[in-house]
């Protein structure tokens, strides 16, 4: 009987295991999970914290035990392997029980990211990561109890955290590196929006960079000044958990561990999966690292589908971002524009500010859209949206769009629809759009 | 100097006129319109009709000075073109103030189309039709004086007028002869929950045809019965409205205007473009006809850019509809089940009902999905949505891969993005595209 190892129990390693499950009802199955949780979402951290929802066990989509009896895996929660014999495919992991050592035909790694950490001086007992839904409910505890609190990073983490803490009515002071809030995210056009509107709740501090976090989190020193905080949240991005296996494993230019089409490592029966793998950026063709759960999902799932027998190709991301402050969404998808210069490409870009409905239907919201496509190819590269309501489903259409190479004129046509409660007669992509076509 | 006459100021005329003028500054452009409005939206009527709004002039895009004056266009309101003599280019009118006759080198018709009619004995004071803007403050007056009113038909527009009644404290009775309420919208599976939802508002009769309507209006005679009303709105469908050229241009099986894909007519300096236009449909092939306002826009626009000089294609149609009713958002896009079967295509389909937003995150909506795609090619051939919000560019993601024939596989990696406060991790559409990879 084949055996199959999930080193995770997060978004890629549980999906990666339902579906080899689904496919080979015989096989052996165990995921070790450092953690209490399993196929958990980290995405809802935020909320938790604005306090949007109250029960913890809500951030697992489905329980340890639903994985025991409705799908027959195994899951070793509290266990953290600690190393990988990948020539004699042994598994060594430990919990408090002790020691475990698992054999495997098939393993996936499914270990996720970390966050990225910044210089610390004198302790650490007020400085916060917003990573793991299991520590959630200690981290909201602390934030709950604090007044003044310093984010460090302007990125979505740092936007969805400040949303909350600003929310709950915490002075917030946000310390960005970039030029403008989300900078990797949208182009400084529709950044800026974003930042100004952000700027109504919060401390700005822009263009600054943390040089080290003293008195165990209460004292900021920047490259432009100090400030006294109760305690900081450190946002500054993640990159890949590849702790265990990076001497071992072929690992990508980007950091994380390299596939193939069928998320197959440089060792055959060695997959991985989710936050901790590279991809393939489907505009460029070059390597690429999306840590975003729908691509650990289905990452998960094609993994799955190969161990178990049907054979299935993963095509590369496209780098589709959702993220909301207040009363925007903000999506975005492709490459932003200077991303798309320095990969070669002669990028042209139109930007318009529109409504959401007809001018005539109550309560139109604002929509600012920047679309960006390749002067000789006439390829759309990227698209980027700020508006007040249907901005996901606008992103999904271009996310589809650039994934099979429309070029501008295929983009026009997309029969959108039209409603005048919730859009406009030439909505506001196509006008983006048609400006592109413009100078034809 | 070269002339271009347009018959029809709605979307599609002054969308063409607008084209051809941006191209050729020189060119000298007349519209003819029958009514006193142009680049009008009679998608609003029934907004107005609810009270939303109370300015008719909202109806109009621009107003007939915006287009004298910013794009130099002609626009003759009140003035409808009585014959057109294709052989000699000769376009004859009528206005209060007299005959006028225009010569044109390039001629756009733009009639739009006509509401059904339906057998009517003894008057018809208080029989309505909700078609054009230039009529939609009698309209309204009249039935805001009412009490108990019928609507016959139960599509979109009999949908939207049994909102808009409904909302005003109107006693609805909504006559349909089909088996439940937006038939040539959605299969039953989904037309079902939409007709239950407007049966807590409103009477409705399904199955039932209407034979003929008396005493102005007040009374209905059915297959099944009688039913005394203090007035009736016909909402059975529309035609296109081809009277002026249906025995001198070659009509398409449909019954309207047969175009190339420059929308050229068999003249070839006759274009038609919008509601009296036929089309041809992506999925199958076929001759189709769309009535609805994005296509009659780029329809005009592609009639204008070629007229201007600059040579542009029409793709073709995949027949989104969106409409609402209350708290529901409901869209289509592709074939219905049925269709295909018609169409020789061989469908499967899945069906799901899910949740807008995380399980953890407040006031998720449902939201129903269906998805039809092709058992032999794979590709995905129609996509019915009902939900609470996010429904349009869910349904905008699918026409665009439904225009360029994406499979099941290609539409389940789709890079759909996540936030908790919006999507789900899996998203809807992704779970029905799911199960339609489950035999695989
Ligand atoms: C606060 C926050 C908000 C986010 N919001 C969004 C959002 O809105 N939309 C979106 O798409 N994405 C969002 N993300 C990203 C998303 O959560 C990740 O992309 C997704 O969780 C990745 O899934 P994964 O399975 O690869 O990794 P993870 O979910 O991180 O799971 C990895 C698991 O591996 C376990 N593990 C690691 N090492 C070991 C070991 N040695 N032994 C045993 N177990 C181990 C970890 O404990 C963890 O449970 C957010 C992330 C964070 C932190
Ligand atoms: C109540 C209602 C709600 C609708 N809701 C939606 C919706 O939500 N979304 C959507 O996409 N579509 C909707 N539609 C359909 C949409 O309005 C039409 O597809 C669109 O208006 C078509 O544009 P057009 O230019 O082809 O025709 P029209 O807008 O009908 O314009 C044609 C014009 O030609 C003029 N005309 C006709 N004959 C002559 C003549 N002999 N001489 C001079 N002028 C003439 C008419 O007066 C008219 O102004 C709705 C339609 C109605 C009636």
């Amino acid at each position: 009987m084949d055996k199959l190892v999930v080193i995770g129990g997060g978004a890629a390693g549980m999906s990666a295991s339902s579906r080899a499950r689904k496919l080979k009802p015989d096989m052996e199955i165990t995921v070790f999970e450092a953690t209490k949780m399993v196929s958990h979402a980290p995405c809802g951290i935020p909320y938790f914290v604005e306090g949007l929802f109250n029960d913890e066990n809500l951030f697992m989509t489905y329980t340890p035990q639903f994985f025991e009896e409705k799908r027959k895996i195994n899951v070793k929660i509290n266990t953290k392997v600690t190393e990988v014999d990948l020539d004699s495919r042994i598994v060594y992991a430990e919990s408090k029980d002790g020691k475990i050592k698992a054999e495997y035909d098939y393993l996936v790694i499914s270990t996720g990211s970390l966050p990225k950490k910044l210089s610390v001086e004198d302790g650490n007992d007020r400085i916060f990561y917003a990573h793991h839904p299991a520590n959630a409910v200690e981290l909201r505890e602390k934030l709950w109890s604090l007044n003044n609190i310093a984010i460090i990073g302007g990125g979505i983490l740092g936007v969805e955290m400040a949303e909350a803490l600003t929310h709950l009515g915490k002075k917030v002071i946000l310390i960005h590196r970039g030029k403008y809030l989300l900078n990797r995210t949208l182009d400084q056009e529709l950044g800026n929006i974003i930042t100004q509107r952000i700027m109504k709740d919060a401390e700005v501090r822009l263009d600054e960079r943390v040089e080290t976090i003293k008195n165990g989190g209460r004292l900021i020193i920047t490259d432009r000044g100090k400030y006294e905080v109760d305690g900081t949240i450190v946002a500054v991005g993640v990159t890949p958990n590849v702790e265990l296996v990076k001497d071992k494993i072929k690992l990508g230019e980007t950091g994380a561990i390299k596939v193939d089409e069928h998320m197959r490592t440089n060792y055959r029966e060695v997959y991985s999966a989710g936050d901790n793998t590279e991809s393939i950026h489907i505009v460029t063709g070059k390597p690429y690292w999306v840590p975003f759960a729908p691509v650990a999902n289905k990452m998960g799932y094609v993994a799955g589908s190969n161990i178990g027998g049907h054979e299935m190709k993963f095509p590369g991301v496209v780098n589709t971002q959702i993220t909301k402050y207040k009363e925007f969404y903000i999506g975005r998808v492709g490459l932003q524009e200077d991303e798309a210069k320095r990969y070669g490409f002669k990028p042209i870009a139109a930007t318009i500010s529109g409504k959401t409905r007809a001018r005539y239907y109550p309560d139109a919201k604002d929509i600012h859209i920047k679309i960006i496509a390749d002067e000789n190819s006439k390829k759309i590269l990227g698209g980027q949206i700020v508006g007040g309501e249907e901005v996901l489903g606008r992103i999904d259409m271009l996310a589809a769009a650039i994934m099979k190479g429309f070029i501008i004129e295929d983009t026009f046509f997309i029969e959108m629809g039209y409603l005048p409660a919730i859009s406009r007669v030439w909505d506001p992509v196509i006008v983006a759009i048609r400006q592109l076509m413009k100078d034809e």
